[in-house]
Parts: C-alpha cells; structure tokens; sequence
C-alpha cells in the first residue's frame, strides 16, 4: 500500500456527530501555517490574542483564562484537580457519561464524591444540587455538566448558580459542547471553573481544551497544602508560562494554537447573538424534519441542547446498519449512543461550521432515501418540507 | 488590528532551538486535511498504521505503542503514573531539567524517589544508576533521560540498560529529543517503557507524545491495586480505544494524527540508518564551524547530542541580545539555558527536518556576520570553512 495515496485520498465528510464538527478552511489553513517556536515573541502575541478572545467567549474578565495542551477531557482533570485535595468533597451532578467522568476523576484526586444521580436524557435542576449539598459535609465544590454529550439535556446553569453561591462551594462547570452554541457566561453566573473543548461549536480541530479559573478559584488554588496530582496539568506552573513570565513549562501544541485562535477570530466576527441563533434555528428545522420521519426526542422539548440532537430511531429500524450505511454512501458521520444508550439512540449534532442550513437538508434528505430500504415508511418530502417550514423565513436559514 | 493580517503575516522561521523544529511541506499539508470523526473507520485505519510506524522508529514489537494525546511531558507523566502507585520507590536519574521534571511526578503520584544527582552537562553512567539502586530499598522502576534537552547530554542506555535488568526494575527511558534522530532500541536496550515527542526528530508539531510500553510493563500496570491517579493518561483506559476495541475514551486530536502518521511516514522512506547518519554528519560540520568562532560545548565530545548542541558563547558575548538579533535579523531561532545555564548558553537544535547543511551554513554565516558587532574577532569564512572540511565529501551534505 502506497502511504501517499492513503495521505490524500480520504473523502470529506460531513460531520453531524457529537464532535469533532468540520473545521472552517480558515481554521485548516491556520493550521498548515510554517510553525514558530513556543517562546517566539510572535507566539506570544498570539498567545495574548487567544486569551483575550476566549474571555469574549466564555464572557468572563477572568485573568487565568487559556486553552489546556489537550482534548476537553484533560481540560476537566485539569478544573477539578487543581481544586481538589485529598480529602476534599465535590458534589458531581451525574446525568450521563461526562458528569460519570468527573466522579472518576474527583476519586483518583484523593477526594470524595456526592453524586447528584439523574436519570440519563434529563437535565439536572436546582432542586438536585440542593439535594446532592444537603448530603454533603464541607463540600469544596459543585460540579455540573452544561451540555451533555451522552444525553442531549441542557442544564441551566443559571438557575443551578444561586445555590451553589449559597452553599460556599466552588461552581465547575462542563461547556465542552455548549461554548459557542449558547449562551455560557462565566461572570454573569458565577462559575469559577469551566472548561470547553475544541471540536465542538468552536469548530476548531480537537486537540485544545479552553478553560477559565475565577479569581476565588485561582485563591483556592494558591492555597493548596498539598500539590496537585497532575504536573502536566497543574495550573498554577502553567500559569506563569502563559501569563506575564513565560516560563517553560511545556512546549504548547503550536499548530493547534494557531487554529484555535483562527477558530476564535471567527466566532466573534460572526458575533456570539448570531451564532447561538444560527444554533437554534437549525436545531428547529433539524427537529422539525426528523419527527416527520418518526425519530423521536429523548430529551423533553424545554431541555434539548440545539447542538446535540438524542433522537431514538423510526420503529423497526436498526440504529446501526443505517449510521454505516449513511456514512458510506452520503459521507455523512452521524453518532451512536454511549452507555445505556448504545444501540438505542443517535446523537446528531449541529455545532459550529457544521450548523447550516444545506447540512440539515442534506442529513433530511439522506434519511428520506434510505429509512424505506431500512424498513420506516416515509412520506416522501415530508421531513424537508417540515424544515422548510420550521425555518418559516429564508433570513432565519444559515 | 486586522486579524486577518495577523494570521497571514508570520515571516518563516528556521527553528535552530531545542524544539519545535521546522516541520517538511508535507506534514502541515497533512495537518490541514478536512476532518474525519475519531471512530471513522478510515481514522481507526490511521491509528493502526501509526502504531505500525511507531514501532519501527521505536525498534519494538509492543503491542501497546501509540501517541498520547499531550506533548512530550505528558508523555513522561502518563509512563510514571501508570507505572507507580503511592508507596512504590523509583530511581530517578537527574542530570538535567527534565530528570529533575521527573522527580516532581514521581512525588506527585505518592511514590518516593531515590534522585541520583548527576551535574548538568554530564551523562548518567551506569555507575550513577548503581549508586542509586544501592540506595534504594524496593525500586519499582529506573527512569534516565537519554538526550537531555536542557544540556545537550547523551546518557548510554545500551550500557545502563544492563544494570537495571539485574536489579529487577522497571526500565523508563525518555527520549523526546533522541527519538528518530539517534539510535533509540527499545526492545533490544530492555526498556519497559519510553516516550517522546514529536517536536523534535520527527519534525512533526508539537502535540502529541509517542509512548511504547512493555509486556512487562503492561503486566505490572495491570495488576496496580489503585487507579491510576490521572484519568486523562490512565494507559488501561487508553488502551481500549487505541486497541482492538475500540472503546471511546477521549476524542484524540486528529489533525495531529494525520500530520504524525505523515512525519513517520517520511521517517521510514528516509531510513532509520540514513536519519542517524544525517544528524552526526551535520552535527559534526556544526561543530567545527561553532568551535572555530569560539563557541565551547558544555558536554565532552563523546557524550554530546549531535541534535542538540549546548554550547558557551565566545569572550565576552553577551547571549540574549545576541539571540535576538539572529531571529529579529535573519529569522533563526535558538534556544537559551534553562536553570542553572540560564543566560550563559545556547542550545543549538538540529533535529528532523532542520537537521540540514544549508541550515548548519545559514546559522554560521549569520553568525560570522554579528559576531564582530557584538565584540568577538572572527576570521571572516573561517567557520564556514571549518564546517565545510567537516563535511568531507559532498555526500556528506544533507
């Protein structure tokens, strides 16, 4: 086998998964540019653009505010143990994979967990934090998945806030799918932690996971008796390599940064109002059309995430076989589901440069040609002309 | 400021420092790829043929040889963590920053560690190790850096190798700055678990970390009677997704992958040999050209790094405003000291793709040219000459 043939002869895809989403040109060309080195004065300019865009996006003033060298996973090992010590207790709200994932994470920090359980596909609520901190003892933290993932539940952060500021804990939260997809304001709500990840409405590649500490965060964590577990991902060195000192700690994935802030540019020339708009208005004409074809919604219409679509498939239709078959005949990735969800459900998303109009109707449209073979009877063009009709005018398709 | 005149306006750096280096057309060619989803089964197709490649640059038949999704130091957390558990006694070899780095993990993950303190700009000889051994009472594993970036040393693993294998240790061998640019045997040396980085001789950017682990070393992490203390670099977890099974674990940065599956690519039609030979050739003609416009190695000639030369500056040079006008005046780059040989040496990198004869004359005619200025006598096209005698023969020059 020839390697360069393997090297150019991919087919593009079109990316409705849970991430990553397709990348921009820009942010591809961003990536292919000549590398400077980590500690070059133009990279450091670079460095103080992207922590200025990202404080726009995560609409916070937060000094400590920049992307973590990993995938949205590190950046949630990196939030909770550099607040947590042995022997600390964290409230962890569960209502899926990724909340499950910071229980894991606290555990091996050496802290102990309350887990707030909620049944997988539902949001958590106010009333669940205050359950989870009312079995708690010194609770050091609350930590609260914005989006999540595995589900599709959105879970609003800024009614959860007020009880979390109450109870003295520090607030974390989860905004790997929803910064840049919706509204996350880190200072408007009170969080002291939050993390995001590349790939998903940033649509950058995967690869940077952005975070952001609150100055009481930050207080926290200068007062720590004990180092944090992780060197790689202790915050308080890297700290001084992107604030004002520069020093080495680890050499910073260039390439990735020259795309993230790409990624950045572009989400502020498009204005953070609009996107989260072209987010919404998608996610209709999406929902629209995939009820006319019989997908059903696992999350209740109030708490679904307009980026992640949790849809469970038309009866009779296997999720798997039709998920191959459209990725081999349409190029389109459509996800399955994780954990109790495998085989059951499909979790479409909608994210960043993904989120267009053309890509609804192309997934719509591929759904129409392939669920009669698959075993779902369609009424042909039903599906689109709900889109259509959910867009209502040609100004809200993008 | 227009930000789109900042993404296009970089001027082209030569990376003459200790990483990044410059990376071939290719490889960023790659990286701007448009996107594939991280379980398509042409990218599972990708990893498969990176572990293949991995194993050929690593010399190892390791099942478990892949990239952690962090730059090279997460590379060294992820080995240490996986390997240690809180009790356990490691033997850590310290000639340099990144020896030193590893104490701090070790200590992180609750081990206890026995440093042998080697002055920076010597090599860790095997007597060194022995001493270490000597003091330790139950040594999990041993841990040497096999080129440390921060002096331009080259310790003899080949040599120390044996001293580890009696003792019943764990072998861990860093080879960020080694790897595809000197011999590194993975299987033959009897090292049970090594990592790198891709910034270096494999001319990749900098983002992710090859790690390559024994049988051995498997089995002993298998049998851990507590989680690893990191979820991000947890090797179990890891394994299952870069494994047979496939089993999501983090989203890997995929751009990254492409362009390290293409940087491997280009390593293996070069020839492993042919790599080494290049690196020594080109080291020894920089040599004579630094040595006769004064410059001084820290190392002695037999222990020096031919990818990573640190060197003194002549009489009365001062380095910093020296290092400055090399990159602001002709747009090299290398790098300074860190600790104790902060501000009195440079590290000049020849690594990968920057590994080149038009490189090694470009540094010193530039050299020649700003030398006098900044108060040395140079004999004018004397260093240049001196590099060329080096060089022998044309075939010599690459």
């Amino acid at each position: 086998m020839d390697s360069s043939t393997i090297a150019s002869d991919y087919p593009r895809r079109l990316l409705l998964g849970p991430g990553p989403s397709n990348a921009h040109p820009r942010v591809l060309a961003a990536l292919a540019r000549p590398l400077l080195g980590h500690l070059d004065p133009l990279f450091v300019e670079l460095m103080e653009e992207t922590k200025s865009l990202l404080r726009t996006v995560f609409a916070t003033a937060n000094a400590l505010t920049f992307p973590i060298s990993g995938t949205g996973s590190a950046g949630m090992e990196a939030c909770l143990v550099n607040l947590l010590e042995e022997g600390d207790e964290a409230v962890i709200a569960v209502n899926g994979e990724f909340g499950r994932r910071m229980t894991d994470i606290v555990e091996r920090a050496g802290a102990t967990v309350v887990a707030v359980e909620v049944p997988w596909g539902r949001p958590v609520l106010p009333d669940d934090v205050k359950s989870g901190l009312a079995r708690a003892t010194r609770p050091k933290l609350v930590a609260v998945v914005h989006a999540e993932t595995s589900t599709g539940a959105s879970s609003p952060i800024a009614e959860i806030a007020p009880v979390v500021r109450d109870s003295g804990a520090l607030f974390v939260v989860d905004s790997v799918t929803s910064l840049a997809g919706m509204p996350v304001r880190v200072d408007e709500w009170g969080i002291d932690a939050c993390y995001s990840g590349t790939q998903k409405c940033l649509s950058c590649p995967p690869g940077l996971s952005p975070v952001t500490f609150s100055p009481r965060a930050l207080e926290s964590i200068r007062g720590r008796k004990s180092k944090v577990r992780s060197w790689y991902l202790d915050v308080t060195m890297i700290e001084r390599y992107w604030g004002a000192e520069r020093v080495y700690h680890h050499t910073a994935p260039i390439s990735m940064n020259f795309a993230l802030a790409e990624a950045l540019r572009m989400v502020v020339e498009e204005g953070l109002d609009a996107r989260f708009a072209r987010h919404r208005a998608n996610h209709r004409a999406l929902a629209a059309g995939l009820e006319a074809l019989g997908f059903g919604f696992v999350v209740d219409a109030p708490y679904r995430l307009p980026m992640l679509n949790a849809v469970t498939l038309p009866a009779g239709v296997e999720e798997a076989p039709l998920r191959r078959r459209l990725l081999d005949d349409f190029s389109i990735e459509v996800g399955g589901g994780l954990g109790p969800f495998r085989g059951k459900i499909w979790r479409i998303g909608l994210m960043g440069e993904s989120c267009r109009a053309a890509n609804v109707l192309a997934l719509l449209g591929a759904l129409e040609d392939m669920l009669p073979a698959a075993g779902a009877s369609v009424e042909p063009g039903r599906a689109i002309a709900a889109a259509e009709a959910a867009y209502g005018t040609v100004a809200g398709r993008e």
